[in-house]
């Protein structure tokens, strides 16, 4: 049994109003796999590289990560991002977008992937998560799907297709009412079950998420951070942590799902503090456990009627 | 052994994209006293209406709230309040603010409210809610004061000397930026209890709310809602039921408080399921047991490490 997760492993170059990097080792697929491998350990990632990536894919590897789904393209160039948030990290814009490899990539599952029971369709575009699917010889378990505005606006369509085969969906809050069309999150969450996912995850940033399904509710809140470094990679890290949380217990069910979503709201937590992937690299599981208890203490109370 | 709360008792005409309404009763010592007289059974009010209030004070006497520091200004016209809200229900349009009797509003505290113990200030002139506090000949065991943005731009200094004798601000998020001056909610709140008040809830609307206090965060959930009908009167709703609960517990400290934010929640997510006070005038404790429940239910979670 294995969990596949399938998106970008790339470059980024990031500007915060706490600084700037160079160009630094990013993507989906990165974030979401290193996530992951803290809470299960068979995890594989399918995606794209160019030459140039060279050691860096050292990093997923070290840490138990299987990249034999990672094609290297020979004198290929790996998909790159710039972009540069605003002061109060919620908005930001693009600044460089070089697809390079990224655009003709047709996804390789190994045949050593047939195993999945897990499988994480990371931020992409929607026909690249559908082939994945498509790939897979067995229905996994459990299909995850995270997605973004941007794909909404050039690829509903194909969007809308891969949703019918799909379990969970993670967006955020504008995202949903885009895809819905309605305002109401309450009501965009049914349109958007209706489409095919039976469960939504609404990711709502400094705010928290809920996790709708089984008729049920949840609200997970989010830790009140006195700094958000690099909100890079949050959105991908959170998808990687529930998946995770999930292959890790086999069980899917909505209690389950429930701590899934603090899961990965807790390895999103730290996905924030430093610049791109520098966190989420040296986790302790002591560092996990200890911030799981912060989200317990942050949420809990007792009302005995 | 009493809770007194000072703020407006007023007319509201309000239009939202559900409907319009004409002159109905608002004001915040309405909202916040409807919903404190849930949870306690002492509730004493100050406050400045018109003769044309009439009969409409009886809404409050029904349910066993003290209306003696309601001064009827004879000949007076009521403060009235209009205003539009967007589509999106986050923000609002003031149409016309009529102040009438509340512009020279001097708080009578009557002899028989010197038992109070816990004391709300709604919202208000700053130099209205000092006056009542000075009026008061024993400090009271929890002040709790509510404030909007308004206030910070008008009476800024005002505002922070009254903060100086508070023990919990009630604000909302943008506002808790504005009056810290930092984006940083978890930094705003060191700023803000720095100066006075020992205690900060910081209501986040759709988001639920936090509370920080004793070196701790709590983090509360809002109910989502398929309609939000109108929002109005739903902070004051908040204070109301937060002050209520603790001043039918008694025991002030920072897990009762938790609790406090939850009934407050409670209480103001039925405010905004009708116009005006339209839904806090009927409701039973059965309801909001059951609407207790559903918070409950929204945010429990169960991580066995």
């Amino acid at each position: 049994m294995s969990l596949v997760i399938v998106g970008t492993v790339a470059f980024d170059a990031i500007e915060t109003p706490f600084g700037k990097t160079d160009k630094i080792v990013g993507g989906a697929a990165t974030f979401a796999g290193l996530s992951a491998s803290y809470l299960y350990d068979n995890v594989k990632l399918v995606s794209v590289i160019g030459e140039d990536f060279g050691d860096n894919i050292d990093m997923l590897t070290h840490k138990g990560i299987d990249v034999e789904g990672v094609e290297v393209i020979p004198g290929g160039k790996s998909f790159f991002w710039s972009g540069k948030y605003h002061n109060d990290m919620n908005s930001r814009d693009t600044l460089i977008t070089e697809l390079n490899v990224l655009a003709d990539f047709d996804p390789k599952v190994p045949i050593s992937y047939q195993d999945c029971e897990f499988l994480l369709l990371g931020n992409l575009t929607p026909q690249v998560q559908q082939s994945t699917l498509d790939r897979l010889e067995k229905t996994p378990k459990l299909v995850v799907l995270d997605t973004m505005n941007f794909w909404m606006d050039v690829a509903l369509d194909d969007l809308k297709s891969v949703l019918k085969k799909v379990d969970v969906l993670t967006i955020n809050d504008a995202e949903a009412r885009q895809l819905a069309g309605e305002y109401s999150l309450v009501k965009a969450a049914k349109i958007i079950q209706d489409m095919g996912p039976k469960y939504l995850i609404i990711k709502k940033g400094e705010h928290g998420a809920l996790l709708f399904g089984d008729g049920q509710v949840f609200s997970a809140p989010a830790l009140p951070l006195a700094d958000v470094f690099d909100p890079t990679g949050a959105g991908d890290t959170f998808a990687g942590g529930f998946i995770g949380y999930l292959a890790k217990v086999k069980s899917v069910n909505f209690n389950n799902m429930k701590n899934a979503v603090i899961y990965g709201s807790a390895l999103a937590s730290f996905c924030v503090e430093k610049f791109g992937t520098e966190r989420l690299q040296n986790l302790t599981q002591e560092d996990i456990s200890l911030r799981l208890k912060q989200f317990i203490a942050l949420s809990k109370f007792e009302i005995s009627e």
